[in-house]
């Protein structure tokens, strides 16, 4: 393992002392938590994510108007603790309630579930969904049903809008339930990531062996193969995508291009051109995009594609307002 | 050589047609070049940057107001042709002249000159800068002097805040050849880039070696060493930069740090906290910080630290002004 890092159990402790030192008008940590915040001054609903550490941007650079208020890190690939995620919550309510944004694991849904309930014995109103973006498989290592993927970053930014413009929370919660089953993810892996503690990569892929659905935590997908051009690794992914939507081309979609960590920008918008030339063929319109290592897997080096049917015309303007954050633009 | 490509020979012409398929408000291609242009409206002076590929996001995604006007952009690691820059110089100029920025390449300075005197034949003003930031060596592979590297990005957004603020061609001149002095880089690699016609990285470094000062086309270094904590990659860098200032701590510095590609985010956290840490102990006010994947080498692992000494307030306002780009955020 070759990294720049210290002591492998201090990388989340000095990742987000990095991070709010170099960016402190975005973010601030809550004194003794692992917990980063924005100051909250509207009486909005406030939008909490967060999860194991490791898919940096996520979520910390998605904290700022116009997205989240506050983004609890938990260890590399572990969920946050039920108290950091209540300390959170009583940090940003301003008395219109608190939503969590949840990516469909098994620790991160039973420890927000307790925060929630932590939560409300405070007085505070507390919504929440469950992000199950990754279509590959069901069930997987630490997950019932599908996991949560870079499609939640998408949700972020969608409930993020809403929030900012005065939704209430049980309008957030409605917007919630329409939004996350027209989102779907799909994702392909060219090498395993390496957690500091462990020291190796979770998983091996030979020098020309790639794997389909691998989650972000490395978790097994559907097929491994040998590696093959972009334009192939695209129809693989823009196949089994659109068939998740019924082969629907008459709506209109947003894409997202997500690197996994090690991927050069190079190689993603490559991919890109070649999923928009799949869809273009597929008589599909795209109506927003976007490109980069949003949801990241450490070190991995790989990508995965993310489609939103925009059923709701304003989740499209909600993707496209302006927000303030480290890492959305 | 695993990478999400088609053919090697394609990789530039198919990543600018991604890139501006997905950022179609930011950018579009000038037709039958490799030129990427934004819509100029305003009569200021247009900057204009580029060199090779390989670099993702520079220098495309730093093309919009408050930056730069025009990325000329290469085949991988190698110069543009005169004939591609003066195009961009034909695109953009609105009257007041164009202003290029250069990094401290052979084939770039003699591209970027020969396309200077074309445009001044169709009475085009033209000026420029050379960076010239890395203090690793002096000449290199591909460079006579010192070599230009991520703080060609601090030059992009500081002189692109001055354009847009009405400085003629020779303020933006004068504000150059003030500001460069003042930038100064040094790298260090975890691993080679692999320029995907060449099919195998540019060097090789064992499991637990590192390199320092290596270029961002794998220029070779200064030495050689094992792995070290980022705590001693840190205390390198700073060390000789501050060197490289004379030991100046009655300024205020701006700092970038940078990952060269296969660089995870939480590693330039990490890094970015011992840097703090270090220019603190040396009594250093760093006024601005930037951590990011802004100048690549393909998918090198490693990181360089930029500081810029601003010895004019005005660079400080300038970094921290609003743009709308795709890159800088």
């Amino acid at each position: 393992m070759k990294k720049i890092i210290n002591q492998p159990a201090d990388v989340v402790d000095q990742m987000l002392s990095g991070l709010t030192r170099a960016y402190p008008s975005f973010v601030r940590r809550l004194a003794d938590t692992d917990v980063l915040v924005r100051t909250v001054s509207t009486s909005q609903v406030q939008l909490i994510s967060g999860g194991g550490s490791g898919h940096e941007p996520s979520h910390a650079g998605f904290v700022g108007d116009g997205m989240l208020s506050a983004a609890v890190c938990g260890q590399v690939f572990t969920s946050p603790t039920p108290d950091q995620i209540y300390e959170a919550a009583k940090a940003v309510d301003t008395g219109a309630g608190v939503f969590f944004i949840i990516k469909n694991y098994s620790g991160d849904v039973m420890n927000f579930d307790m925060a929630k309930d932590m939560a409300e014995l405070d007085g505070i109103a507390v919504d929440f969904v469950i992000v199950d973006d990754d279509i590959a498989v069901e069930n997987s290592t630490y997950t019932q049903g599908k996991r949560g993927v870079a499609g939640t970053v998408l949700v972020h930014k969608i409930l993020g809008d809403a929030a900012r413009n005065g939704a209430s929370l049980s309008d957030i919660k409605a917007q919630a339930d329409k939004l996350i089953p027209q989102i779907h993810t799909l994702a392909v892996a060219l090498s395993g990531a390496t957690v500091p503690e462990v020291g190796k990569p979770g998983f091996v892929l030979a020098d020309d062996e790639i794997e389909f659905g691998v989650g972000i935590h490395g978790e097994p997908g559907y097929r491994r193969e040998k590696m093959a051009p972009s334009q192939a690794l695209a129809k693989e992914l823009v196949t089994k995508l659109l068939a998740s939507y019924d082969g629907d081309n008459t709506s209109s979609y947003a894409i997202l291009v997500n690197g996994m960590g090690a991927t050069p920008l190079m190689e993603q918008f490559i991919f890109i051109n070649d999923v928009l030339d799949l869809l273009s063929a597929a008589g599909i319109t795209v109506a927003f995009q976007k490109v980069g290592n949003l949801m990241t897997s450490i070190d991995m080096a790989g990508i995965s594609l993310t489609m939103v049917r925009l059923s709701d015309p304003a989740w499209l303007d909600a993707l496209n307002a302006d927000v303030t954050t480290i890492a959305w633009g």
